[in-house]
C-alpha cells in the first residue's frame, strides 16, 4: 500500500521534505499546506504529485496518514497535537516543541493512541554521523574525553527563538545518539543585538569527570563553520560538514602516559600516528528520515529519532535558558535546579 | 652602545629569543642559563656570540643590561624580582607570574627603580594582528559584537601550569590589544585528564551587554586550529593563523534592520558583501619584541606589552580559574568576587 | 506567451535542463524523450508539467517551439540538423558536434531558417564567469599573460569522446568568452588506459608571442580540481570552482621591472599586495542559459553562447586531436595544418 | 674524526647548507666564501663555528673535506670541476651544471679520482616523498598511469636560468626517485614576459604507452602551488606540500573494468574508497641531504641523489629546451633528436 503525506509549512525546509516525500516510491501523493497561498503555489509548480490544502483542519479531515509539520517552532506543539487527536501519524521540524513538558505530553498522546512521533534531526541520518556512531560504538576511539562543536555563519535571524533553539538542536541531536551517556548538568551564555533574541550562544554540556561537551551556536558569524571535534584516549575525529568529501577524518593520535629510564615521575606524552577518512555513504539523509518515518508507520519500529529523542534535546535547550538568564548558572539536568554552591567560597580569592 | 643580553631558561622558547637577541644589530652578545648543561652547549653550538653561565645569580652578578625569564611560569615571580633588584631590565615570558599580587608587586619594584618590565605577548608584535588593531581601531567594523577565539592542537601538557595559562594569555593580550573596553567578569569550565591540570577550557569574557568574548584552549585536538572570529557591526574578521599567507580576511559582511513597503514591523536581514584580505607584514614578531624592549631600555617609552598588560592577562586567568573551581560560576573582574545571583531565582524553572 | 520546449537525452544532465525548463515561468510545458523508458518514467516523477513522447520524430512533430539534445556528442549533429529542418529553435548540448564541419553546417541552416542554434556552455553564465569577464573586460589585470585551466575528478568515462571532448568544453569556452584573442595554434598530448579514448589530456593554446593557454583534463585522478588561474601584468585570478564561496580571488600582485640608484641593469621584481574575493550571484547558471534560451527566440538577439562559439571550441578540440594523434605537433589553427618547423633544425643539439 | 665543510655561495640557499653543517654533529668547522663580502658577515653573524675564505681559490688551498657549490646555476660547472680537481668531495646545488656533457665530465672526474659528487636534490630527502617512494615501490597503487606535478607562486626570476631550470629539477629529481622507469622522450612549452627568459613553463615526460608525467612551472602565479599528482591501477596519491601537515593522502579510489548482466560490452566504472593520510618523517629534509654526503665521504657508498640523479635531471631539461626553442617538438631522450614524424602526415585533416 502506498503512504499518503501530508506536510504543513512550506518555508526553508518544508518543501524538502515535500520533495523527499514525492520522491519515495512509497508515497502516493503529498499533501500540502501553508498560509501563505504562494508558496503552495511555487510548491506545486517545482513538484508532481503534491495537492494543496485550503486549511490545517482540511489537512487533519484528509485521508493521509502522516503529517509533517515544519512550521515555526513555537506552533509545533498545538498542530502536532492536533495531528495526533486526528490520529495522524507525526513528523516533526526540530526542536520537537518549546518545552520538555510539551514534549513529553506529545510523546504520551502518541503513546496513547499507538501513533508514531518522530523528530526531524536530519544530522542523525547522515552518511557521516552514521560512520562516527559506528566507530565511537567499535570502541576505537576509547574513553571519550570530549564533544566539541561550532556551527557558526551568517544566518537568518528568527523571530521566534534564539540561536540555541534554532541551530544546537544539530549539535545535541548528533551528541546524544554518538555519546552512549546521559548528561548531568548544563551551562550556557548567549548576547543578543537585534530582536531580543540571543544570537551568539555558548553552552556546556556535563557528563561527570571526565567527559565535557561544548556547543558554540551564531548566527552572525562571517564564514560557515561545521566542525565537531570528538577526543578519546585511542583516537580523535574530526567532522567537517562543510568538506565535500573526506567530511570524517579519524587520527590515530593521542595522549599517553609514559616511563622514562632514570626519570622517575610518569610524563605524559602525544603521540601522532596516520590519518584516515573512510568513505561515506552519500545518500541524502532526509530521504532515510522520510524512509524511517515510513518504515515506523509500516512496522511500529520506533525511528532514530523518535520522541525521547526529541524531548531529550529540548531538555537540554529548555536548562541552557535557563541558565542563560542566570548568567551562565550550572542547571542540573537531573531535577532541573539551578546549582548554587557558591555560598561557601570565600570571595576574596586571594 | 650595543646591548648586553641575558636569557635565562633555554627550554622551548628560550633558544628563540637567544637567537633573536643574537640576530639583532643592537646586540652585542648574550648570556645563557639554564639548569641543564646539555642545552646550554647546544645553545651555544647554534647561535654565535652567546655565553654560558655559572649560575642564575652569575647572570645577576654580569653586566648584562636586560635579563630575558623563559623558564616555567611558576618560576618567573621569583626570578623576575630577583633580576630587577638586581637592577636588570627584564622580560617575561608569558603569563607574567602565577597571579595578579606577583604582577603587581614585579611593577612595583620596576617602577621604584625605573626599570623596564616587559611581557613576552609575542602575538601582540604579528603582522596580522597590527593589521586587526589598524582595522578596528578606524572604526571599519563598526560597533564589536564578540570576539571568539579557537586556540587547539595536540600539545605539550605542561606541568606547573593547565592548558587556560598555556594557551589563553596568547588570546587574552590579542583581546586586550584589539579591544578598546575593559572586561567586567569572567566563566570559564574545564577538564581534566592526565596530571590533575585542566587539559581542555573554556573561558568567557564580559564586557557588558553588547560584546562577549569567548575563548576555547584544547590540549587534546588531533588537528591544529588557530581562528579568531570577531565581529562587528559593520564588518567582520576571521583571523587564522594556521594559513601560511592571507591570515586575515575582512568581510564586508553583516546584518541590518530593514522596513520593508507593506510589513509594518522591523526585519532584520543579513548581507554580504566582497571579501578581501590585506597584504601583511611578515617581520618575525619576536624581533619586533626583542626590538621594542630594547628601545624600551633606551628611550624609557613603555614597550607595547608592559607590565601592566602582563597583570591585566593573568587577572583573567586568575578570575577563570576561581570560576573553574567553583563550577564555572561567574566571576566578578572589578572586585574578584564571585557573583552569586542565584539565591533570588525560582528554583522550579516552569 | 508561453513557451513549449522539448528535451532529447534524460542522462546526467538532460533532466537539468528539463528542471529548469520547468521552473521556469516563461515555460508551459516540457516534452522529454530518451529511448530508455525508464529515464522518462522518472524524470516525469521528479518534475511536474513534463509530458513523454513516443519518439524522436513525435518530438519534430509536436507544437514545441525548441528542442534541447542532450544526448551522446555522437548524436548532436544529426538530431540537432533534424530538429532545425523541422523549423524547431535548437539547444545543444557542449560540444556542439563531432566535427567543425558538422558546427559549420548546423550554424548555415539554422541562419537560412532563422532559427536560434545554441550550445549550453554553462559556464559562462556562472557568476564566476561573469563577474571575471567584467573584471578583464575593465583592463584591471593589465595584459594577459597565461590562462591555466586544471579540471580533473574521477569521472564517468564516456564511450563515444575523450576526455579532451568531455571537459576541455568547459575550460575553452571560458577562455574563449574571458579572452579577447584568437588562438594561433594547439599542440595537445593524452594517454589512454581504457577503451582507446585518452583519459588523461594536456592542451597548449597559442595566441602569440605574450599569451600562452593551457589545459589539463583528467578522468583519473582521486581529487576534484577545478582551477583556472589568470595571469596579467597588473592582476592576477585564481578562480576555484571547488570553493562554496569566494570561488573568485583577484590578487593585486605581480611582476614589475625596477632600476634601482647604483645598478645599472634593470631589475625584475615581484610585488604582492591585497587579495579580494568579490561578491558573486549565486542565480544557478544553467536557468540562465534557459533564460538566454528563451530570450534568443523571443527576440532574436543571439545568445551568449550561439552556434559560433560552439563552432570555435570544436575547432581547437578538433586540432588537439589532430596534435595528439601526431605525438603533440603543433597544429595551426588558421588553416589546419600542421606545422613542420623540424627540419631545418640541426639534430644534434649540443 | 669531524669533517671540516666548505660552502661557496652565499645568497638564498647557501645558509640553509651552512646551518646544516654547522648543526651537524660530524661538522667541525665551516669555510664560506662568496664574492659578497657582506653575505659572510652575515652568515658569521648568525652561524657559529664558521670562518670566511678570502677567495676561492682560498677553500681550495684549505684542509676542508668537502665543498658545497650554490652559485648561480651557470658557475656550477668550473666551480665544481675545480674543487674535484683540488681533491675535494663536491656536493652542488641542483641542477648540477648547465648541460649534460658539463654533467657527464664532472661524473667522470669525479669517478676517476674516487671523490663523491652529489646534488643537492632536497626533496628526494624530505619524509613525503620518502614514503611515496616506500608506497610504490612496495606496489600499493599497481601500474602507474601518470605523474602530474604543478610548482608555481611568484618568484623570484633568474638571470641565468628560466623557471623550468629553475624549479622543475625538483618535480624531475622526484619523479626519477619514484617511478623505476626511464623516460623515453620529451616535449614542453614556454613563454616569456621578461628578460627573455620562460617565466612560464608546461613539460611532458613521455614513458611509452601507458605511462606520461607532465609539469607545470610558474614563476608568475598569485598562489602558490605545489602539488603532485601520483595514479595507478589500483590506488592514487596527491601530494601536496603547501599543507603543514597531512602533506600525503593515499586514495583507495580507482577505475575498474565491470561486467554487469544482460550487458554485452565491458563498463569501466570508478571506484572511490577510504583515503589515508600517513604519518611522515619531519626531520629537516637538508640535514639528511647533508648526513647523507658526509656518509658518502666516509663510506664510499653514493648518495641517494648522486652525479647520475643530476646527470638523469639535465638530460631531461636540456631536452626540454631543445623542445621549447622548436615549438614544441617531442625529443627523443634516448639520442637527443628532434622526432619529425609530420612529414608524411597529410596536411589537410578532415
Amino acid at each position: 500500500m502506498l503512504m499518503k503525506m501530508a506536510v504543513v509549512g512550506l518555508g526553508y525546509w518544508g518543501p524538502n521534505i515535500v520533495r523527499n516525500f514525492s520522491d519515495s516510491e512509497q508515497v502516493e501523493s503529498v499533501l500540502c499546506f501553508d498560509s501563505d497561498p504562494q508558496r503552495m503555489e511555487k510548491t506545486a509548480r517545482k513538484l508532481p504529485r503534491t495537492r494543496s490544502a485550503k486549511s490545517f483542519e482540511d489537512v487533519l479531515a484528509s485521508d493521509v496518514h502522516g503529517v509533517a509539520i515544519v512550521t515555526p517552532t513555537s506552533h509545533h506543539y498545538a498542530l502536532a497535537r492536533k495531528a495526533l487527536e486526528a490520529g495522524k501519524h507525526v513528523l516533526v521540524e526540530k526542536p520537537l516543541a518549546m518545552t520538555s513538558e510539551e514534549c513529553a505530553s506529545l510523546i504520551a498522546i502518541a503513546q496513547d493512541r499507538k501513533l508514531i512521533l518522530m523528530v526531524d534531526h536530519t544530522f542523525v541520518y547522515t552518511g557521516a554521523v552514521r560512520k562516527m556512531k559506528e566507530i565511537v560504538s567499535q570502541g576505537d576511539i576509547g574513553d571519550l574525553y570530549y564533544f566539541d562543536s561550532v556551527r557558526v555563519n551568517l544566518g537568518l535571524l528568527q523571530h521566534d527563538v534564539n540561536v540555541l533553539w534554532d541551530l544546537a538542536p544539530h549539535d545535541l541531536s548528533i551528541m546524544s545518539y554518538l555519546l552512549d551517556q546521559k548528561p548531568t548538568a548544563v551551562s550556557a551564555v548567549g548576547i543578543s543585538h537585534y530582536n531580543h533574541q540571543e544570537d551568539i550562544a555558548y553552552m556546556t554540556v556535563h557528563f561527570g569527570e571526565r567527559l565535557l561537551a561544548h556547543i558554540h551556536v551564531n548566527w552572525l558569524a562571517p564564514v560557515k563553520v561545521r566542525r565537531i571535534l570528538i577526543g578519546g584516549s585511542k583516537k580523535m575525529i574530526v567532522y567537517d560538514d562543510t568538506e565535500s568529501i573526506e567530511k570524517v577524518r579519524v587520527y590515530d593520535s593521542g595522549v599517553q602516559m609514559v616511563s622514562r629510564e632514570g626519570i622517575y615521575r610518569t610524563l605524559v606524552e602525544y603521540r601522532t600516528g596516520d590519518m584516515s577518512a573512510p568513505k561515506l555513504d552519500n545518500t541524502e539523509a532526509l530521504s532515510l528520515v522520510v524512509a524511517d518515518f515510513i518504515n515506523a508507520i509500516r512496522t511500529g519500529i520506533p525511528p532514530v529519532s523518535d520522541g525521547l529523542s526529541g524531548l531529550e534535546v529540548v531538555r537540554i535547550l529548555e536548562a541552557s535558558q535557563l541558565s542563560i538568564k542566570n548568567q551562565g548558572a550550572l542547571v542540573n539536568l537531573t531535577d532541573g535546579t539551578i546549582e548554587s554552591p557558591y555560598e561557601h567560597v570565600t570571595k576574596n580569592r586571594t
